[in-house]
């Protein structure tokens, strides 16, 4: 069982799988569950919380977390409920469970708040002290670009390394192919590791800004397509000098 | 100038630039350009070498090369050429230049080559040996299923790395897509920081067996795209599932 694995770890203090118990006398929740389980579970648990207590989650995606949150309120009309402070660390790997549990995972990293507009500063507050806490740096920016710079960065490139595994599987050469690969295609497939549930959960709820994403990448893979099938050099290797270009621009960024 | 510092960094015992003089006295020469001028400079080395020489090279790709040299042996009619052997050494980064040199490279790594039908054992036995004495394993196959193989787990990985990149820096969003990235992301590219002449090359090099890739990734990349689109959870885990599979059975295959 995965609390008893977490506890026998010392990952956790205290276990207890029962909501209502679990949530007694807490002043701060943090929702981390698969992202579309995330959105039924911050509904379920602002229906039992009272209106001083603060509530985040690490979800990579916001605006279906914010819209469930949204319906919540509006739903209790006037009534003051748990206040509520969107946010991802922008960390992780493709391995999941009790066992990847790593203590220096947010060290150096950036976690993104999206606020809501109309947001208790106090709660904002209590969340960026936690996250500072864990050692990592807090940023804050709207929901509807937090969720097209992930499905950018992150996003599309899982669905890519899950499309390149899966095509590669199934070709008549799969077993040559796995076998004769090298580190390159071991990074670059590194994330067609991680787990299956997370990623369809982040890819329904992140579907308008991921498909977009999807076919602005496939244009410029058509571009290349028919650059290679016309034989034209040139533009493959102005192509390849650009992209060359914006990555180290990105490491020196990353390292500074 | 790239021959001082390669002597200078102890990576060459001698550089002579001059190409007759270089070749004088050689029992073994090892072709080691960008995959295009590869095929030219076989032409014009097979054009003044004696047949009792060995020549091999480290292309990504085998057919162009083979052409070449078949082609070269044609001209010469019935007079003995110097005996070629294809050779691959699956090993390498994104880094280029001779201060990329490194001692270990090809410890522990395959080295595949493509003999021809016709060719001479005692070459084939050469080359085999000078690869093993650099610590790499040595495997044969056929010129064809190499370059297949290749275009799967390389040519085509590089090529979306370098479009994923390319698109992402023209998008409105660049800065703070490139800002916000991840270690997930950094692994994804690492890639497409690799040298754009010599990606240019493989890519015209092996064009047929690279567009081919090309279109069976795009239509895997299609089926996912269909299934996030139409909010098909079910379509989208079994195919993420599947590849997370695949991917760990060829992680434990290169571990043992």
């Amino acid at each position: 069982m995965v609390g008893a694995e977490a506890l026998e770890l010392d990952v956790i203090d205290e276990f207890e799988a029962r909501l209502d118990v679990a949530l007694e006398g807490a002043n701060l929740v943090v929702i981390a569950t698969p992202t579309l389980v995330a959105a039924e579970l911050l509904t379920e648990v602002v229906g039992k919380l009272p209106p001083e207590v603060v509530l985040t989650d690490v979800a990579s995606v916001k605006q279906n977390l914010v819209a469930a949150y949204q319906q919540a309120s509006e739903q209790r009309g006037s009534e003051a409920i748990a206040r509520y402070v969107p946010g991802h660390p922008i960390a992780g790997s493709e391995r999941s469970g009790v066992s990847a549990s790593r203590p220096d995972l947010f060290d150096a990293h950036r976690v993104i708040l999206t606020p809501l507009a109309d947001g208790s500063e106090d709660a904002l507050t209590l969340v960026r002290r936690m996250w500072e806490l864990a050692g990592a740096e807090v940023v804050e920016m709207p929901v509807a670009q937090h969720d097209a710079i992930l499905a950018a960065t992150s996003h599309l490139p899982h669905i890519l390394a899950f499309a390149l595994v899966d095509a590669l599987s199934r070709s008549d050469l799969s077993d040559d192919i796995f076998r004769f690969a090298a580190g390159g295609f071991r990074d670059f497939t590194r994330i067609a590791s991680s787990n299956p549930v997370m990623w369809r959960d982040i890819s329904l709820a992140n579907r308008d800004q991921l498909v977009a994403a999807i076919d602005d990448f496939s244009e410029h893979l058509a571009a290349l397509r028919k650059a290679v099938a016309a034989g034209d050099g040139k533009a493959l290797e102005t192509t390849f000098s650009d992209a060359r270009t914006a990555r180290e621009d990105f490491i020196r960024q990353q390292q500074s």
